[in-house]
């Protein structure tokens, strides 16, 4: 229908793209590029959330020694047996055992130690008789009970044994991964190392962050939210740029130093949409230009050296949502985190219809409220409002034509 | 049973606690202490996952203008009206509209401009003809179909009407509302302020982050780990500290500036354990210390004028429960967030009962693998291991005595 022939073949612009890929392929292209970016050394002061690149075994017993599991007197079992209320049995207490300050001494038979709960065990006591079966001054305790050999002690190596993994590679470090990493002596580990992404959003019509809209222009939405979302998967914020729509400008932008370019705008079929032609310019490979989803059908993704380079268009709802199906995932397989989408999940209610095509992957936005979604009515990709009034989506599968009212939907909450 | 009756009433120190509070007395406590604290000024690029102190309305129109929303030709509505592939209507391509580049005339009657998505409609146009119901070449299109007035025009103020209150006060704020709050020209928002939350590690046996354990020294595991925690609830560390089991340098700690005091250790009934006297002595009111659950009994929590105080005890996992029971809640509301467990939630079928007693809420860490939830036979409070081998844990309710192998429980899962 083009008046223009004589544009090249591979150039989409003005003409639409004619072919799409299904959402399946372009995943399973991506999956194919992305595996776990090298190591580096990080202090664990800084490891909250980093991933292992290797598992880590302990090098020590933790605790290194035995300890008292309760506050009481380090006996000998052999001094307290048979002692009972009726048949206390009296011994002196010869000192005094703190986790800070252990007895220095010997425990005979017959002799008692203060001890507080996780103080190392003297030598020569072999049980914890705990405080409340003794009566007790400062030298002297009655027994009112007796225990046996090992009671109330936490052996050496009772956390961790010396030798033993304690977490696997590929672990994403929670609190609690930190604290045991710290109690076996280790100060750094080997993590994945964060991939490092670049954001340049195209077009000559957008104000900087932080500016006030006016006349013919639009203050960048793309640029905000795209690097909250790099942060969110990982990712470490490269580059951010607001480019022209000027060739020049873009190519120097593709050609920055980073694993991963997230490319607003620009990228679809428009007379000014250069991104495409340009990657091909510098020799890159763009695998996959156009997709059968709704919105974000211009996205598109591919190599440029050892860069992943994602297409995302600038309408601000179809670059969340090609970001979130293609860019994040990407993002975090790079960083060695799971792959899977990062948002919780909860089964609703459709209260009414969402329509989509045999073939397409649509991407709903709902509200939910009382185990019910309703779809927003405005689903426009130019409209960012509907996905922040919305609490989450609904993903409809290619081979469906939609959810019918009252359909049980899993929803992706945004929250 | 003590000989020991000249220790003052208060003073729990070798005697155990007389009377433990119930966690859901302990909660409605701290509910009562917490407010959100008062707002700050947080620059858009620092406001991810950060609370609105108040709602946002927007100043302006987004858009400021009616755009285009398709690629094709900005016309009079009337100018193709009639128009078919049989019947096509030529008209002159006066100019060309672009984002960044906005046609700064008027289109007659019979004209047309080549116009890009997103592009203001130039002044006298009233729809646009996309390209693919025209052929065109420069400067003529033959319009092969028709469009009524304010076709594919996307109209002022679609997105946000000036006036509109576009996030509520509240809101945690999401990658796509910092887009939002970018879009509308907004610079800086007003937020919950972060607590500040010190973290004090008592014990003269501690190494600290990073030391290789040796001989009677233990390293820190609490104070990395609940630096972390403190950090995934939206805390900010006003200082951490490791401090001797001595009266005066845990005084200072307790004394620092913070809205949020931490205390590791030091908290029960032992002889060193100094905390609970020393609140009182500076003045604090120790509100609830010795809590019904197992682990973390020895838990307590209070006011030291106007910081929250939190006993939290020295064994790993009794500090990491009693800190996700109750500290990690205050940080939370503190900060304008939820005060809900920050874990996903996955229903599971016991494998083994879990045996618990009336009266008292357990912390059961449990692996999770295939719908069937396991726990872990080592459960002692000093082993902090247990906590990293588990997926996560259930909570047995104080009216329950465990549940039985085979019911369904809800895991709080770790990751």
């Amino acid at each position: 229908m083009t008046m223009a022939p004589e544009e090249h073949q591979a150039d989409v612009r003005m003409r639409g793209f004619a072919r799409r890929a299904t959402v399946a392929a372009a995943i399973e292209w991506l999956d194919a590029q992305v595996r776990p970016l090298p190591s580096e050394p990080v202090a664990l002061s800084a490891a909250a959330g980093r991933v292992l690149a290797a598992s880590v075994a302990s090098a020590v017993d933790v605790p290194g020694f035995d300890r008292a599991m309760m506050d009481g007197f380090a006996v000998r079992a052999a001094s307290v047996a048979g002692a009972s209320v009726y048949n206390p049995i009296e011994l002196p207490v010869v000192g005094e055992a703190f986790p800070g300050r252990p007895f220095s001494g010997h425990v005979e038979r017959g002799q008692a130690v203060k001890i507080m709960t996780g103080a190392p065990l003297p030598s020569g006591a072999d049980a914890v008789l705990p405080a409340e079966l003794a009566e007790f001054s400062a030298t002297m305790l009655k027994a009112h009970g007796e225990v046996s050999p090992r009671k109330h002690v936490g052996p050496t190596g009772e956390d961790v044994a010396a030798g033993t993994v304690v977490l696997p590679a590929g672990r994403r470090l929670r609190p609690q991964d930190l604290g045991l990493l710290s109690s076996i002596g280790v100060a750094a580990v080997s993590c994945v190392r964060r991939p490092r992404v670049s954001v340049v959003v195209t077009g000559s019509e957008l104000l900087a962050e932080g500016s006030r809209p006016h006349g013919n222009q639009i203050t960048d939405a793309n640029g905000p939210m795209l690097a909250a979302l790099v942060e969110r998967d990982g990712g470490q914020i490269a580059g951010r740029a607001i480019v022209d729509d000027n060739r020049d400008a873009i190519r120097a932008a593709l050609l920055a130093e980073a694993d991963v370019v997230l490319v607003s705008g620009g990228s679809s079929v428009g007379q000014e949409d250069h991104v495409p032609t340009l990657l091909a310019e510098a020799g890159g490979q763009l695998a996959i230009h156009g997709v059968a989803m709704r919105p974000s059908s211009p996205a598109g993704m591919g190599r440029l050296g050892n860069r992943l380079v994602f297409l995302l268009p600038g309408n601000p709802v179809s670059c969340l949502c090609a970001y979130d199906f293609f860019a994040g995932r990407a993002i975090r397989g790079l960083g060695g985190q799971k792959l899977a989408w990062p948002y919780r999940q909860q089964s609703a209610k459709l209260v009414r219809k969402i329509s989509s095509e045999i073939g397409r992957v649509d991407y709903a936005r709902v509200t939910v409220a009382d185990g019910l979604a309703t779809p927003l009515a405005i689903g426009g990709a130019s409209i960012l409002s509907s996905t922040t009034r919305a609490d989450g989506f609904v993903i409809i599968p290619a081979d469906l034509e939609g959810y019918a009212a009252g359909h049980d939907v899993d929803v992706f909450l945004y929250d």
